[in-house]
C-alpha cells in the first residue's frame, strides 16, 4: 500500500489536531496512522478521511515499524524522540527540545529545506514566532543580506494551547458581566489586556521565546552573525500571531521592490494597498497556512531600513503545516529510513 | 476670588470629562469655569466640586473674559483658537492642528517646561503616543543620548473616544454569542483582531499617527537629527496605550543604569522584575498619571542599545493630564495674559 507509517504524538491537543487536519487537507500519504497521546487523552476517538481511529496511550510499542514520528509538542519528544528514531522513524519534533542541538536540522522548508538532508533521526519544527518571521526575512535577505532585525510581537491566546483559547473566553465574559477571573494558562487576565511575557524569563531578562526568535532565526538563516532583539508580548487574540518586524539590509531595498520580492516567495502574500484598507490581521489570516505581509515602508530612520507587519496562523504555518511540509521533503528527497 | 477663568471646549468628550475630573483632583484654580461643546452635547450637566455645570454651545462669546481656555480635540480649535487667544486666554490644545506650527510650543512638563515661556497665546498639547514615549526618552536622552529609535505601539480602543470603547464591547458580544459587527469607529472588528492603521495614510505609506510619533518627538526634544520609525496597531484594550520601544543610545547605558535613570525621572514608575513577574500591563496602569515602564534589557544587536516596555494611560497623562500640568506651569511661571 502506498503512502507511509505515521505516528502523531499528543495528537489530541491543538497542534496534533490540526496536524491531522492539514495531513488530510494536503493529502499526505498515509498506509498507517498511530495516534498517541498521554494516559489521560487516550480513549478519545478522532477522524482521519472519514475513519475514526482511538488515541492509544505513548509507549515505546508505539513506534514499532513506524516511518514518520510527529511530536506536537511538549516534553513527550524527550522521553520518546531518541527511541522513535534509533527504531527507525524521522522524528519531527514541534517541541523546542532538539532546535538548538547541533546534530538536529532546525527548518522551514521555504526557507532552509536542504538541511532536512542533514539529518540523524530528529529534525526540529521551529517556534511558530520564528517561523512566521523567518519566511519574510529570508525573502529580503536572499536579495539584500540583512545586518540587523528588530521585532515587536502580538501573540494570539491558542499559542498556549487550548486552555489558551477557552481562558481568553472566560476572562472576557467575565470582564464584560462581572464575575471573578482567575489566570491560569496566562500570568494575568487577558481579556482586554496584554502580557508581555511568554515562556519563562532567562538571561538578560530576555524571555525564552524572545532568545527562541533570536537563536533559531540564526540557525534557520546559518547566519551568526545576524543581529536580532526581540519583544514577545500575548495578546487578546484568539489565533493568528502578528510581528512589527524592523529590518536593516545590507544593501538598498525600496519599499516597491520588497513588495516585489515577497509576493515572489513561496508561502508568502503581501496584503499592501493602505488607500483600499488592505493589511494583514489577525482575524481574516486564521485557517490559513500563508504568511501575510503588508505594512511595506521604508525606515528612514537608517540608511537602508525596511518595517514589514506579518501575520500568520501560527497553529498552521507556525507549526502543524510547517511540520507536514518537513515529512513532505523528507519524501520528496527520499531522506525516510536511510542513515 | 483666587483661581483663573477656566473654559473647557469638547468638555463632555472623553477627554472634556478626563480633564474636569483631573482639574478637581489636583485641585486646580479655577474661580469662573465655562464648559461647552457642539450644540448635539449642549444642555448636559457635568459636575465640578459637586456643582453643576450646564455644557453650553460654543461661540466667540464663549471666551470673553477666560484666561484658560482647554480644547480637547478635534476641529473647535482650528475654528475659536485663535480668537481665543485674540480674546487673552492662553489656549491649550489637545488636537493635531497646531503641533507642528513653529509659532505654537509642543510641551510635556517632565520634557520640555520651558517652551510655554514661548507662547503666543496657543500651546499645544502633543499626540498620546508620543507623550508616552517622550518621557521616558527624555530621561535616557540626557544621560546617554539617542541615536535612533524604533516603536511599535499596542493601543487602545479609547484613543478613539468613547465610540472607541462602545465599539469593544459591542464587536466583542457579538464575537461571543453570535451576531453582527458593524465597524464604524474602526476600520474593521476589533474583537479579538488587531488593526495597523490608526488615523490616515500619508505620504510613504506611514499613517499620520506614526508620523506624528516622528516629527512631535523630535519637536518636544528639540533635536532634529534624532531617528525615529513608526508602526501604530489598534489592540482589543479599553484603556491605557502600550510601546515596545527599541532606543540606541550615543553612549553605552546598562539596563542596571538605565532602571535607575527612569526611577529618578518625574513621572516614571519602573515597574521591572522578571522574578516577580512584574512589568506594567494596560489593565493595571488605566486611571493613572504616571508612566510605567519596564522590560528594560540591553540590546545586544547594536552597539549600544536598549528595549523598554512602556504603558501609561493615553487619557490621562496622554492628553488631559498633560494638558493641566501644562497650565499649572502657566500659572508657576507667571505665563497668563502677559504678552
Amino acid at each position: 500500500m502506498a503512502g507511509n507509517k505515521v505516528i502523531i504524538v499528543g495528537a489530541s491537543g491543538a497542534v496534533g489536531q490540526e496536524m491531522l487536519k492539514i495531513m488530510e487537507e494536503r493529502n499526505f500519504p498515509v498506509s498507517e496512522l498511530k495516534l498517541c497521546a498521554t494516559e489521560r487523552s487516550a480513549g478519545q476517538e478522532m477522524l482521519f478521511k472519514g475513519k475514526a481511529y482511538t488515541v492509544e496511550e505513548t509507549t515505546p510499542a508505539s513506534f514499532e515499524g513506524m516511518e514518520i514520528a510527529f511530536f506536537a509538542g511538549g516534553e513527550a519528544s524527550l522521553e520518546f524522540g531518541p527511541l522513535a528514531a534509533e527504531m527507525g522513524a524521522v522524528v519531527i519534533d514541534n517541541s523546542s527540545n532538539f532546535r538548538l542541538d547541533p546534530d538536529v536540522p532546525l527548518v522551514v522548508p521555504e526557507v532552509n529545506p536542504e538541511d532536512v538532508k542533514t539529518h540523524k533521526g530528529i529534525i526540529a519544527n521551529p517556534n511558530c514566532s520564528t517561523i512566521i518571521m523567518v519566511v519574510p526575512l529570508k525573502a529580503i535577505y536572499d536579495v539584500a543580506g540583512i545586518k540587523r532585525v528588530v521585532v515587536s510581537t502580538y501573540q494570539a491566546v491558542s499559542g498556549a494551547g487550548a486552555e489558551g483559547i477557552t481562558e481568553l473566553t472566560e476572562h472576557t465574559r467575565a470582564a464584560l458581566d462581572g464575575g471573578e477571573v482567575v489566570p491560569s494558562k496566562f500570568q494575568y487576565p487577558i481579556a482586554f489586556n496584554l502580557i508581555p511575557h511568554i515562556d519563562v524569563f532567562q538571561e538578560m531578562d530576555y524571555t525564552k521565546e524572545e532568545w527562541k526568535m533570536v537563536k533559531e532565526t540564526r540557525k534557520i538563516l546559518h547566519d551568526d552573525a545576524l543581529q536580532i532583539t526581540a519583544t514577545t508580548v500575548r495578546v487578546p487574540v484568539y489565533r493568528s500571531h502578528s510581528e512589527s518586524i524592523n529590518i536593516e539590509t545590507k544593501s538598498k531595498v525600496t519599499a516597491e521592490h520588497a513588495k516585489k520580492i515577497l509576493a515572489d516567495f513561496p508561502g508568502v502574500i503581501v496584503q499592501d494597498s493602505p488607500a483600499d484598507k488592505k493589511y494583514p490581521m489577525p482575524l481574516y489570516t486564521s485557517g490559513k497556512d500563508e504568511i501575510f505581509v503588508g505594512r511595506i515602508r521604508e525606515d528612514n530612520s537608517v540608511d537602508k531600513g525596511l518595517n514589514i507587519w506579518v501575520v500568520a496562523d501560527q497553529l498552521r504555518k507556525g507549526a502543524a503545516t510547517n511540520a507536514i511540509q518537513i515529512a513532505e521533503l523528507l519524501i520528496k528527497y527520499d531522506c525516510l529510513g536511510k542513515r
